[in-house]
């Protein structure tokens, strides 16, 4: 067999004429090609390769782009870029950067939409094929997910809507055995048995939910999936085509560390070996930091929990961690409404539990914080991963808008530490108390220590920290913000104005003492690591509405913003340093 | 059969003594006595008399309150309050309104939790569940979950989660067929599957889920219902059962006519006629409005779909409508994160969805909203209901957390139309353009006229309508407050003080032209009916922060308030005219 020249494939046009070898060989050139890039670049291993041949398959089988394929989270669709024009920033380094790590409806028109969050493909894809219907269109409509996607709230309910939709609605199941860590949940068994029956045992979850359901053993085997596509191509009725793929396929010690090569850095294609330098100095992470205090909080209550919805890395608990926590540890797999109300039933029942969240992810569980935690003044902890503009920075994954989000919710006290101590107080503090439901949101994404800053016993009730005294101008810095609003106190202390320096500790109510202190004030600046709009500062300028002392707002604008330099948004948002201290002194002058 | 003194029972214990025919003679005698109360009284009518024989054998079979229930949605507790210590409120008509209408842990240590939106109760339970076996405790966990609710995605993470406890754990899942309307969905073929084969079908959605499957044939029947809760009780696995009743039962308006005996005002207990009297007057309601508009809208163009989430009533979609708009008329079940998903889709395929919610229903699809809708910029309409203090006044069901929840997205538009004109020329300009995602919040809870709104033939940008121009003092009333705020500056008129009204119309963005016109006025309100907290009147005190101008932002606590009186609470808000009023002439005077 002759080598494709990959950089020929424009369109998936260009597949549909090969032959069953050429589409073997395209499979294989296209993860070697994967592999060279990711091993450079980094990004989603195990997904991708695992999903080579279902790609190539889907593109060969439907007519894309009239036919609809939408990847739920779409952290699996490199191969689906490298088909549908995008090849050049998978073959050529100096254009690896040209696409994002998702499906993005700018880049193509093959891509539907710009997903990041799981579960919420088939729900998406129910509502085009309900279009394709009432413009009595014929086009197939695809929704492709993954088996620890499933286990989303939304993605039941988009598979009980799309089965009462009586018409051409194909869900494929990409059965890789994993979540981004293993799987949890009863469907699972399920999934299981489904598989060691060939697809034939019973009870059989998606049938149960209203699916004619087939079943593909050899989900890398492009054969098998040709034809298993084409005997469902225009088909009539809802089907449910699960397939069982190997994550990772092609690189070994991907599939032999499924968890770790999810999403990887730079790594060695041979050994695995991660490629880029931990430097010696670098800062802890808070996951880390987080899993060794919860470790030792855990040994010594036996009451405290720690809960996670299918991200225990992010939390810090790797596999060793996880078992050494043992039965005090709780995933619930992809799943944050649960998560939360876990966290609720095991406060009720006398538990002290902590559930840590992404940011961005968080947000899929506004009702039970609203509902189950908040309003029932259930005393759980909840900490916040990568709630900052340095943390994640594509448009799917943003966290910034947390705070406007759970800081308005009643009796919800959301913490913001500056440091790695704060933190740690805070932390220690919610998990010793049982009365109170606690937010704490770890500083930007390295635990920085600062040994000046003055902790607390209890948290429980507003109390800025003031830092350091001064007048007319007064500068309050949240969480991640304050070491910038320090840095500014000291460029104004150079040019001789003695700037009020507080830590608010929290974003969710006002310590109206010290904010009443501040009325006769010059000029008030808050900063926030969050879009200003719903957020704390505007509650403090809402506070001082009346007063002469003029309130300026810094923090993020209420933007989807994607692929953002960190150094540029902060300079562009004024929240460096100089910046806050120019703000200050032009607004004296004024 | 002697009568039962219901006053007698002050706690399950005192049923536990009882035989058989006593049990029945209770149940029949509960029965009559709900009716007698809600026929008066109003309340939800058909999931209470449907559940009175489950509700008497779960506390005749499990040691209540050491074992634990949780009552998905809990509008089915009125029996389970009679028998813990709440008699009175149920027979006793001047103690009617001692209870709520749902379960409340400030009432009685049998109701855990305060719930009243639906689908939590099983991951709420299986925290519970979690917490005994972190324990070592033994007692029994049962949730308590309707057929309507299993569609929301909440409820399969709970079960799914829940299923791998490997402890006690029982899900009664109570089948009436309905969810308040019918259902949707593809689960339930599968439910009437089961009933229809005595339980005994494939497949099985629950098995599926990694449940042991029980099936209660006749769910009103008390010794079926008290034989299968012994035998499940102290089980050492999770076990699902599935019971079949009769929502309504021992009414017959209510069994026949299920979706209006679902909640319900007072009604002649024989014919069901409703006893309240519709003033001939009285303005119409916003659903009845919607649903005209949206069905001619629907047959002019064939791309129009309307969506609910299990909620057509609200949106004036009765029977008769529903047939009427046919397929242009989704119902998704009680699904709010597909509904906006399925909009999306929709959108995305060329239609133009509009999907109405409850206020504090919509705040379950936030991840939704923000992810699916906004991040992608689908042109898809939302309505809100009853989004105002004048709405719901349960604590569970608060219509006034929605401003700042949904008007901090990017990318979302959020209007706020003043009177039933303004919200026909929103809805009207909205479904006919295809650039935005637009909300609606219906002003108020009944559709007043106010023929001198200045309409607009586009509302995509922030445009502020003057209604009025005055000097010094500025009144900004969105939505609902824009009337009380016109009374106020006419009673300022008479005290010589010409104010600027002003009807912003949206509530997401400013028109920074008008209220940079306001910065050499003395002062600036606003009010709004919704939260302060992260709502539209701090966006205008933190765009003002560095004027001289005062600013003084009226709206809501951020408390979750409960039963609360309609006028006290506009009171102490100090959104009355004339309070209003003299809240712009004290802020003159300082």
């Amino acid at each position: 067999m002759e080598n494709i020249d990959l950089t020929e494939i424009k369109s998936p046009a260009d597949i549909r004429k090969m032959n069953l070898p050429e589409l073997k060989q395209l499979a294989s050139e296209l993860r070697t090609a994967l592999i060279d890039k990711l091993s450079v670049h980094g990004g989603h291993v195990g997904p991708n390769l695992g999903m080579v041949e279902a790609v190539i398959a889907l593109h060969y089988v439907f007519d894309t782009p009239d036919d609809k394929i939408v990847f739920d989270v779409s952290h699996q669709t490199y191969p689906h870029k490298m088909l549908t024009g995008r090849m050049q920033a998978f073959t050529d380094p100096a254009h690896y950067d040209d696409v994002t790590g998702y499906t993005n409806p700018g880049e193509s028109p093959y891509d539907l939409y710009s997903l990041g969050h799981t579960s919420s493909a088939v729900a998406l894809a129910a509502g085009l094929a309900k279009a394709r219907d009432l413009r009595g269109d014929k086009e197939n409509v695809v929704a492709v997910i993954g088996d620890g996607s499933l286990s989303g709230g939304v993605a039941f309910e988009g598979l009980d809507y799309g089965a009462t939709l009586g018409s051409n609605f194909i869900v494929v199941v990409n059965d890789n055995q994993m979540s981004i860590a293993e799987n949890h949940g009863g469907i699972y068994a399920d999934l299981r048995l489904l598989r060691n029956t060939n697809g034939e045992g019973e009870p059989n979850l998606f049938r149960s939910m209203g699916y004619a359901y087939r079943y593909v053993k050899y989900g890398n085997d492009l054969k098998s999936l040709i034809e298993m596509f084409r005997s469902v191509k225009d088909i009539d009725y809802p089907v449910l085509v699960h397939i069982n793929t190997i994550k990772g396929l092609g690189l070994k010690p991907a599939v032999e560390d499924k968890e770790d090569f999810h999403f990887s850095g730079p790594f060695d294609p041979e050994t695995g070996a991660p490629k880029y330098e931990e430097a010696k100095d670098a800062p802890e992470d808070y996951g880390d930091l987080f899993a060794r205090i919860m470790l030792s909080k855990m040994k010594e209550d036996k009451r405290v929990v720690t809960i996670t919805a299918g991200t225990p890395g992010v939390l810090g608990f790797n596999k060793s961690r996880r078992l050494e926590a043992g039965s005090q540890f709780v995933d619930v797999g992809i799943a944050e409404q649960s998560a939360v109300d876990v966290a609720s039933g095991l406060a009720k029942g006398g538990m002290r539990p902590v559930a840590g969240f992404v940011s961005s992810f968080l947000q899929r569980a506004f009702d039970q914080f609203s509902q189950d935690i908040a309003l029932n003044r259930q005393a759980a902890t909840f900490v916040v991963f990568y709630g900052s503009m340095f943390g994640m920075n594509d448009e799917t994954h943003l966290g910034f808008f947390d705070i406007a989000l759970l800081s308005n919710i009643p009796n919800l006290l959301y913490l913001s530490p500056v440091c790695k101590e704060e933190f740690e107080a805070m932390l220690d503090w919610s998990v010793r108390q049982d009365k109170l439901a606690v937010v704490i949101r770890t500083p930007g994404s390295s635990a920085v220590s600062n040994k000046n800053i003055k902790l607390l016993d209890d948290y429980s009730m507003p109390e800025y920290d003031i830092v350091r005294r001064g007048d007319k101008v007064a500068l309050i810095g949240a969480g991640s913000m304050f070491a910038y609003m320090s840095l500014a106190a000291d460029m104004l202390a150079e040019q001789g104005v003695n700037a009020t320096l507080i830590n608010p500790r929290e974003l969710s109510s006002l310590d109206k003492r010290v904010l009443d202190s501040l009325k006769d004030y010059e000029v008030v600046i808050t900063a926030e690591d969050g879009i200003i709009d719903g957020g704390y500062g505007q509650k403090v300028a809402s506070y001082l509405g009346e007063s002469p002392v003029k309130v300026i707002n810094l923090g993020l604008p209420k933007e989807f913003l994607n692929r953002y330099s960190y150094a540029d948004l902060q300079k562009e948002c004024g929240l460096t340093p100089d910046s806050i201290a120019a703000t200050a002194i032009s607004a004296l002058k004024k």
